[in-house]
């Protein structure tokens, strides 16, 4: 460890930052009626009986002088979703409020919508606390909606997730080099959901290899045999000639002469079957993502994202809307 | 949203479990010297300058008389790793100390290691909070070690992970089936890490049923037919006879008989080439982990052994040392 005496302000901050937190907005209304809102990373619980709260507001803000008048609050935790409200409240200046669907909340706090959770509280004690005011509260009401909540680590926004620390029940498996290794887990895991969606595709007559062409297609029709290939090789798709002319032949395919070369289409059938496979897909997600929950779920796709994105060999973006074909979403 | 006015004291506990926020133990010495500790996620930062943080413990435990006499105490953030610190913590009686290799901080108080970040503190202010008091705390000394946090969320440990808004740069594309669709991100990531283990295997002459197949028998040698398909099967994974005699005829394994069935092994040659290829699929893994970030790789990891749990279709535990064949780990 890096023991720091002398109090450099940045690596201080990045020490405190260490600990994670929700992120809050709290509202008031002043003595001149006027609405203030500031985002707060530095509330938490005190007391459940009678149940209290704290957070703290710098002693230059210049709200503070509303929320001292003011004799309530209102504390708003975030929802992952309303990160861009988070930010609008940690501007000082402006119309916070501006287009935010208002309610009114004990003293007349501005209650905000789409939250995880509110609470409305009456202030108790404001405390001296350094450079900042300690204001205590004694909750009168709140309510929780169930979004997964937003969180703050280490200067940036994030989302937790809960904590598995074993694959298998017995322990001392995280040593061994497959149970932990992430091309194993990832694998594992596709094979495990696909293994499902495998089971409709064979029983439409297909395989994997059609099946990843037949859904690209649905995402962009009217791409040549190399661009299906650029899209696709990287997961040892075997979309060559003879493939294409196979579903072709079945009826589900056409291909059409393009500038330079054959284009290939989804014909009707072949649309119909492919958004049918897609919508059982769907279902298959919703199942998987049902037993991780809705938190879970919200991380896990996060990550991947972050994990595509950073490993990205330089495949095409079929899904940009900005390139020049446009894309006709299958579902 | 659930209004709630009438006070559930259960539906209250929820609410605030909205508000994430990591775990510390705090500590201090009494003015009997005897070392006192507890479990705490009640803590916050309150002042830049001068640097002050916060915290509230419970009137009613047996520490308070504790860290009222002591005048100093110690924060510590945990580590995502320490969370059977934080439950020994969370238990009142019992030695807490007994087996930890305690340092010393400001004031005398008990100094733990192996956490994210350390706050050494002066007590500045007690002060009243209903059934709690809020200490708070003027740092002194402070450090941090790198480690990711734990998190607390919900009444459950987590940990947190950084925030994506969009796979791609363009906007508007999470309404695409494919874009947030879980198996195609899930596809789509591991296809794009296998690729680069795939090219290593292919120099070495190898498909990918051949490398499932290898990588197998280096987790657990001996197996039959029979046992290598059940592991890989769901993989699409093509192990059959000519397979396994294929991998014999170039020296790579070897088979014989078991009680029942052939059973297949490893050979010197088939060994050393496998432990090879996984060598580099852990350098795969690791430089596509130094992209992601350690704090990230953790919650990624945590987040695919929650979904290969809950998606299992009942795969043999090659990894579980309590089943009858020993493990064999690869590398």
């Amino acid at each position: 460890m890096n023991q720091t005496t002398a109090f450099d302000p940045r690596e201080f901050r990045a020490t405190l930052g260490t600990f994670t937190t929700g992120v809050t907005i709290i509202t008031a209304r002043g003595a001149d009626r006027q609405p203030v809102g500031v985002t707060a990373n530095s509330f938490n619980s005190v007391s459940l009986d009678p149940p209290m709260v704290l957070w703290s507001l710098a002693k230059s803000s210049r709200s503070l002088e509303a929320f001292q008048q003011s004799g309530h609050f209102a504390v708003h935790i975030l929802a992952a979703g309303q990160e861009e409200l988070s930010n609008r409240f940690a501007r000082s200046g402006a119309d916070k409020f501006s287009g935010v669907d208002v309610g009114e909340a004990a003293g007349g706090a501005p209650l905000l919508p789409h939250c995880s959770a509110r609470l409305q509280c009456r202030t108790s004690f404001v405390y001296e606390g350094g450079d900042h005011l300690i204001f205590v509260g004694e909750v009168v009401a709140f309510d929780r909606s169930g979004l997964p909540p937003l969180v703050f680590q280490a200067g940036k926004y994030a989302v937790a997730t809960r904590k598995v620390t074993a694959l298998a029940p017995a322990g001392g498996l995280d040593a061994n080099w497959s149970e932990d290794h992430l091309p194993y887990l990832l694998g594992r895991a596709y094979f495990q959901v696909y293994f499902r969606i495998r089971e409709q595709v064979r029983a439409d007559g297909l395989n994997d290899d059609e099946y990843f062409i037949l859904s690209t297609l649905a995402v962009r029709d009217g791409l040549t045999q190399g661009e299906i290939e650029a899209g696709l090789s990287h997961a040892g798709c075997n979309c060559g000639f003879p493939v294409l002319a196979g579903l072709r032949q079945r009826g589900l395919l056409r291909g059409e002469d393009g500038p330079g070369d054959l284009r290939w289409f989804l014909s009707d059938e072949g649309r119909r079957r492919t958004l049918h496979l897609i919508a059982a897909a769907k279902d298959i997600e919703s199942s998987v993502l049902d037993v991780l929950g809705e938190w879970d779920a919200v991380a896990l796709k996060n990550l991947l994202k972050q994990l595509v994105l950073s490993t990205d060999p330089g495949l095409p973006d079929l899904w940009n809307p900005s390139s020049p074909r446009s894309a006709t979403a299958g579902a």
